[in-house]
C-alpha cells in the first residue's frame, strides 16, 4: 500500500478493519470460534503487513479482535504496516505463540488446507497438545478477497492502466532483429522507473517456433520478419497484480512477403483472427451470475469451430489480485459463479507444435451486466 | 539451464540420472519403494524440468524408474527439457495420475510432509482410496540439494561473479540524491542485459532510517549525506541464486561533516565496523563439519562483545541454491552440520529502531577446511 496521506492512512485503516469484521461474520455464521491465518497474501489483505513471516489469529466472538506473530526483522515495519491488530514480535516461533493465543482465545481455531502444509498442521497440534482444536475451514479468505472492494478496483485498474501505457510505449522502441530477453529487460526497466514494485510474473517473450510454447521464457533468440511474437506481462503496483498478453507480428517492412513464407503468413493471421474472436467471446459472455464454466465455453467454441480446439490447451483464465493467479479458474466445468467485483483475465490461445502460437489476454472486472476490461491497449494484428 | 552444444546436453542428462538414481538409493536406504515429488524446485532438480505444474514420481525398485506429469500448455517444453523420467501430459490432474501410476508401480509411495498441503494430501488418498500408501518421507531431497555437486557449483560461481560486477558497476552510477528505487531499476536493468533470467528476490535499497528496517522495500525516497544505504540483491542464472548485502555510506563529499551529525556519523562507522568484525568472524567459521550454530555464535557473539547483540534480530543465513532459502538454516541452536559443497550466506545484521541499520552479507561455499566467498566484492567502510 502507497504511504499516502493522513487521510489514506485512516482509509486503509478502516478498510482492514471492515476486511477483519467481514471475516469475523462468516466464522461465526460458520460457527467457527477463530481462523488462523499464515497465507502471506491473505494476511496481507486482511492487516496490509507486507513481510515474509507472519502468522495471524483473528477471534470473533464474543468481541472480535486480531494478533499477528512476526519476528524481530519486522518490529518496525509490522508496528507500521499492520491495522486492525495488535502486534507481537516472536522470539522463537510465530506460529507456536500464535497457536497458543488462539488456544487462550478461542475453544477451536480453523484453518485453510490448501495453505497449510502435513508438516504444520502437524506442529501446530504438537505446541498444544489439544487433537481437536484445529478445524478445517477453507477458502474463506480467497472468497472475500475474490469480491474486490473500491479500493482495490481502483488499485487494479491503475495498475493495468500502466500496463498498457508500458506495452504501448514499448512497441515504439521494439525493432526486428532484437533479443527476445532484452525486450523484457527494456520492458521491466521501464515498469520499475514507472513506480511498479516488481513484475507479476516471469515475462514472456516468445517469438517465432518458441510462442507455440505457452509459456515459453525470454532467450537470447532475435525476433525476426515473419514471425509472431507473445508478450505476456504484468506488474505489481501497490500489491496488487496486473495480468495482459498481446500476439503481434514482426512484418517485412517495405519488401512483399517473400513466396516460401506466405502460406505460413496467411495461416498465422487466420490463427490469429480465430484466437481474436474467441477472447472477444469470452469477454462478452463474462458477467455477474455467469459460470466460470459458461466464459470458458464462449471462447472454446469458437476455436473448437474453427477447426483449433485441440491446441486450445489450457484454461481460458484465472482471477487475479493480490497473487497473480486466484480463484475462480476459469476452465472448463468450473461451477463457480462469477460476482460484480471479481477481476479475471480472458487468454484463449492456439499453439501449433514446433510451429507458432498466438494468445491474446485481458484482464476484465466483472459488473452486474458485462464485463469493464482493465486492460484495453490494441489487441487486433499488428505487423511490426 | 543453458542449451548449450551436445556435450553440455549430454552432460546435463548424466547429471539429472545420476540425481534420480542418488535419490532412489537413498529411498532403498530407507525401505520406500518409490516418492512422489510436488515441489517445483525439486522437480526441476531431478528431471531439469521447469515449468509451474508437475508432478514427478521416482520408483526405486526393482529398478529405478521416474515418471513426469505435466499439463498440456507444456507439451513442447517437457519434452525439451526432462531428462532421466518419462512425460506423460495428464488432460486432466497430473497430480492424480501420478498418484495413480504410483500405484501401479509400487506398493507405498512417500511424500515430503513440509512440501504438501493438508489439501493435497486429502485429495492424494481419495484419487486413490488406499489410505496406507501415502508414507511421510520429509527432507531426502533438500539434503541432496544441501550438497552441489561440480555443474551446481559451477552456476553458483558464475551467479555470485556476475553479481560482484553488478554491484561494482553500481557503485561507479549511483549519486547522491538518486531514488531508492531507480537505484533497484537500474540495477534490474543492467541484470536482464548481463543474462539473468530474473532476480532472486525483491531488490531491498533501504537507505536512512529506513535501513533499520532488514526487510525494506525499495521507496521513492532520495539517498541523502550522511546516511548509510543497504543494498541487498541477487539474481539468477541457470536457475541458480544469488545473495549478496553492502551497505555503503553516502559521504559529505569535499565538505566537512557538518557539527550536529558528527555523533551519528561516528557511531554509524562503530556500528558498521561491528558488523563487518561478526561477519569476518561467521565466515571464519565456516568448514565442513561446523555446525550451523557454531558459526551463528562466532557472529553473534562478535555483536554480543560490543554491545549490539539486542539489535541483531535475525539468524546469521540461510542455505542457497535452487531456491533463495534452502536447508540449512544459520540459527543459533541450529545443530544442522554442514558439509562441503553446501552453499549458505553469511549476513549479521544490526538494526537500531528509527534510526539506522548495517547488514554485510557473502554467499559462502563449504570446502573440508574452510569457506570460499562466492562474493568478494569490496565489503569495508565506503563512502559515495
Amino acid at each position: 500500500m502507497r504511504q499516502g496521506n493522513t487521510w489514506h492512512r485512516i482509509l486503509l485503516k478502516m478498510m482492514h478493519r471492515g476486511r477483519i469484521r467481514h471475516l469475523a461474520q462468516e466464522l461465526r455464521r460458520r460457527s467457527i470460534p477463530s481462523l488462523l491465518v499464515t497465507n502471506l497474501p491473505d494476511v496481507r489483505y486482511l492487516t496490509g503487513f507486507t513481510g515474509s513471516n507472519a502468522a495471524l489469529v483473528v477471534v470473533a466472538e464474543p468481541r472480535v479482535s486480531a494478533r499477528l506473530f512476526t519476528d524481530g526483522r519486522y518490529t518496525v515495519q509490522a508496528k507500521r504496516e499492520v491495522q486492525g491488530a495488535t502486534v507481537r514480535i516472536a522470539p522463537k516461533s510465530a506460529l507456536a505463540e500464535a497457536c497458543d493465543w488462539a488456544e487462550q482465545h478461542a475453544a477451536r481455531c480453523g484453518f485453510d488446507r490448501s495453505q497449510t502444509t502435513v508438516a504444520a498442521l502437524a506442529s501446530m497440534k504438537k505446541s498444544l497438545g489439544k487433537r481437536s482444536f484445529f478445524v478445517p475451514a477453507d477458502g474463506l479468505i480467497a472468497a472475500l478477497r475474490m469480491v474486490k472492494d473500491a479500493i482495490e478496483v481502483d488499485y487494479m485498474r491503475r495498475a493495468a492502466s500502466l500496463t498498457c501505457s508500458l506495452y504501448e510505449g514499448l512497441l515504439g522502441w521494439i525493432e526486428p532483429g532484437m533479443r527476445e530477453r532484452d525486450i523484457a529487460a527494456e520492458l521491466e526497466h521501464r515498469a520499475r522507473l514507472s513506480g511498479a514494485e516488481a513484475m507479476s510474473f516471469e515475462t514472456i517473450v516468445a517469438s517465432g517456433e518458441r510462442s507455440s510454447q505457452p509459456h515459453a521464457r525470454a532467450t537470447q533468440a532475435h525476433i525476426s520478419a515473419g514471425n509472431l511474437v507473445t508478450l505476456d506481462f504484468g506488474i505489481v503496483l501497490d500489491g496488487y497484480c496486473s495480468d495482459m498478453t498481446r500476439t503481434f507480428a514482426v512484418g517485412y517492412g517495405e519488401k512483399p512477403v517473400p513466396p516460401k513464407a506466405k502460406v505460413r503468413w496467411a495461416e498465422q493471421r487466420e490463427v490469429f483472427g480465430a484466437v481474436l474472436a474467441a477472447q472477444q467471446a469470452g469477454v462478452n459472455a463474462v458477467r455477474a451470475g455467469a459460470t466460470c464454466g459458461e466464459v470458458d465455453r464462449a471462447a472454446r467454441s469458437v476455436l473448437e469451430a474453427a477447426g483449433y480446439g485441440k491446441y486450445f490447451t489450457h484454461s481460458t483464465g484465472h482471477g487475479v489480485g493480490l497473487e497473480i493467479h486466484e480463484v475462480p479458474r476459469v476452465g472448463k466445468d468450473s461451477k463457480d459463479v462469477l460476482k460484480a467485483g471479481t477481476v479475471i483475465t480472458i487468454e484463449p490461445g492456439v499453439y501449433l507444435p514446433g510451429r507458432f502460437g498466438v494468445r491474446i489476454e485481458d484482464s476484465v472486472l466483472v459488473t452486474e451486466d458485462g464485463a469493464e476490461v482493465l486492460t484495453p491497449a490494441h489487441k487486433g494484428w499488428m505487423e511490426l
